[in-house]
């Protein structure tokens, strides 16, 4: 019998762990997949790619010839000594006195991941994706996206709102229509869930303020460069608001957090992506009407959709933010009833608008929120309204019945907001392993 | 056009915010849901339950009748002055001066939720779980679910792994078998993920080490006691590991920090849950025959299947572990290979055995991992035995092809682990809305 008491596998030494203090000629040891080889005859350079940067070392002629073939893709345990060297990455390189090769590709890579930036089409990329994300621009962005979520997270336990998990099968979709993935479970129709949103309103009857990062499933027929039929939600809801402004101010609190959070830790990733992070004070907001007025007015496009705005409208938004209101972000609120879901607040004031919103960041929605209705009689009336069944809503509608607080939430498209704080034009350029219309592997 | 800066509203006063220091006679505001009302004619007492406990309101008869109708399920806002009193849940009550009804109920409760441990049986609360959950204790378990995965994450953020999402539908099941869900992805056929295996392994090649908490789905025909057909599962994977002995040491260490941050944060839930938990220093580890021998030995009871662990040899081997060697886990090492997926890497030392391992909690299975094949050559040899086609799998393979570190990883499912911990009998008592072979809503 053994005992178990924690890692004990010493790591070998990493480029972030060079400092001003760090001794030149120290005796080292590093792993890391061979990222790049330069023969120069009588030395070779290995460039090592580990988890947070790359490591060179470098071998005498007959030393490397004698250590078998190292090439591209294997994967080695380098020692030697550290010393400085300017023209290294990170400004400092091993030279090497043994080595041991710990694996070895089978066949050579099937497009170049040393470079900069590297030049494959996204459809190349995305088919060789285990392979594309070893370029260091391409896995920088899911660091980013690392930040983002940890940041949405991390904000909302100090706000005190507890973390849920709730089921992705169900009996049926929360924003209904057509867009809904089905499945047959055990001989039971069910489908997969399009957002979280039913059990979060559902949780905050039990925990006031509750949140939910998870993938929800749109079967949408649009392949653009906006829509995945995957993604990745960062869902929240909230109850004892005063308003709909209560979640909006969460919202901006959220990513002010997250900006400091990214330029505090992942500053390396940030620079590599050559990437300023939006400086985050306060957001704007315009009502719809008015949004859609302006832009038609300022950049003379006539309105054609009454109830909804057109992507193209939302990119000019974005303009507007940026030219006249010195903001990347931008909040519409108060979106036409019809186009909302049944759960959403009319308001009060004039029942054609809801009390409902969307964040538009550099001119894309990356949020849909609102205040939804907490009273059930108001509920059933608007589900009437709309010829809706109760049918597989039983246990979201007996929330209503036994009380609810006044309540709202949102819900963030995570690889939307990575690709548009990145500037990257495609939101597959923020998804790991994309699925769209065509895409079903890798 | 308005501005958003933050979050304006002010929180109510939460009896989490009484301490020794907190004045008598202070003028506070409080929201809530009513939990209890109790009238004694002269006075009556309002429980508001709030996100971090319940706090005492006391109206005076008048008061108390000219608000309108106050009773349980209805939420509130209290204006009031704060005093001490010893029999107030919290020691502390607010003499209610002024009352707003924010929201009222549309019926009675369908089942009491006042009481410190509820009643009705599991099925019922799990048809009303809405409700169900806002008794304090039932609610208190996903509070403790929140540390574990909290735990896990910032565990492994401090040791350089790196989060990942990875799709939930794709083209062939990791685990391989029957217990895959189907579904018509644009009339091309797919499945729901029984675990993120695949992706994981590929991205050790791009991150090094990486983690995902996230649903996973199993088509399993059991409806047992331990069971769930679809759950959260925290999964990591790392690279340029010496044994699978650093994976067993990364769990270890993850468990012990995650301990250590529930006694810290989650103190007031362990307490309503009368709650110790285990003290990790080491976790044993025995080999898979080794421990069938010991149990069938010391406890009298035949071995029957020889290449498994049978539910109750795993419980005997609970009991050895509390009875022998002091310790609620014990990691069971080198499972038999027809028993393995394809993936786990065989015993260089008796290739009918595999370095992968569980771990037990308290006699239940909430892990199993082990040493993954990383040589490209072996992976596609182990295929070929097995029967297996490479449909579906290309990317996955072409990771491999291209060079893959050694590398190990485990997957920990959250809702076992949860009621392992709590004592609970039965898993769907760690899960927010369980889904099993008859349960689908709500």
């Amino acid at each position: 019998m053994k005992q178990i008491t924690g890692m004990t596998k010493q790591e070998g030494f990493r480029i972030s762990q060079m400092t001003e203090l760090t001794e030149e000629g120290m005796a080292v040891q590093a792993e890391g997949a061979v990222h790049r080889v330069r023969n120069l005859g009588e030395v070779v350079f290995v460039v090592l790619r580990q988890r947070d940067g790359l490591i060179q070392t470098v071998f005498q002629k007959d030393r490397f010839e004698a250590a078998g073939e190292i090439r591209e893709g294997c994967t080695l345990k380098v020692w030697g000594t550290l010393r400085r060297e300017e023209r290294a990455p990170g400004g400092a390189e091993i030279a090497a006195e043994k080595v041991l090769i710990l694996s070895s590709p089978a066949s050579p890579l099937p497009l170049p991941i040393d470079r900069a930036v590297m030049k494959a089409s996204l459809e190349t990329r995305l088919d060789h994706r285990a392979v594309s994300l070893r370029n260091l621009r391409e896995r920088a962005r899911f660091r980013i996206q690392e930040g983002l979520v940890r940041g949405f997270r991390d904000y909302l336990y100090s706000q005190g709102f507890t973390e849920i998990h709730t089921p992705k099968i169900g009996a049926k979709g929360a924003e209904g229509g057509a867009n809904i993935f089905k499945l047959s479970y055990f001989h039971k129709p069910a489908v997969l869930a399009q957002s979280p949103q039913f059990y979060k309103q559902m949780m905050v009857g039990v925990f006031d303020r509750v949140f939910e990062t998870g993938p929800v499933f749109r079967a949408e027929k649009h392949n653009t460069r906006r829509h995945l039929n995957e993604y990745t939600s960062l869902d929240l809801e909230m109850g004892y608001i005063d308003s709909m402004e209560d979640v909006m101010g969460v919202e901006t609190e959220f990513l002010r957090y997250a900006m400091e959070l990214l330029n505090r830790e992942y500053s390396r990733e940030l620079e590599l992506l050559n990437c300023q992070l939006p400086r985050i004070t306060s957001i704007p907001a315009l009502r719809f009407d008015e949004a859609k007025k302006l832009v038609s007015e300022v950049y003379g496009r006539p309105a054609r959709a009454p109830y909804d705005l057109e992507p193209e409208e939302e990119s000019l938004i974005g303009r507007y933010g940026r030219e006249y209101l010195g903001s990347d972000f931008v909040f519409i609120t108060h979106y036409p009833s019809k186009k909302r879901p049944f759960y959403a607040m009319d308001d009060p004031e004039d029942s054609r608008y809801t009390l409902s919103f969307d964040l538009l960041c550099r001119g894309v929605e990356i949020t849909t929120g609102g205040q939804r209705i907490h009273d059930y009689q108001m509920l059933m009336k608007k589900m009437e309204a709309r010829g809706m069944s109760e049918e597989g809503m039983e246990g979201y509608l007996e929330a209503f019945r036994c009380g609810m607080p006044p309540h709202g939430g949102l819900g963030i498209g995570l690889e939307r907001l990575t690709v548009q704080l990145l500037g990257e034009d495609n939101v597959r350029e923020g998804c790991l392993f994309p699925r769209d219309m065509g895409r079903l592997t890798p």
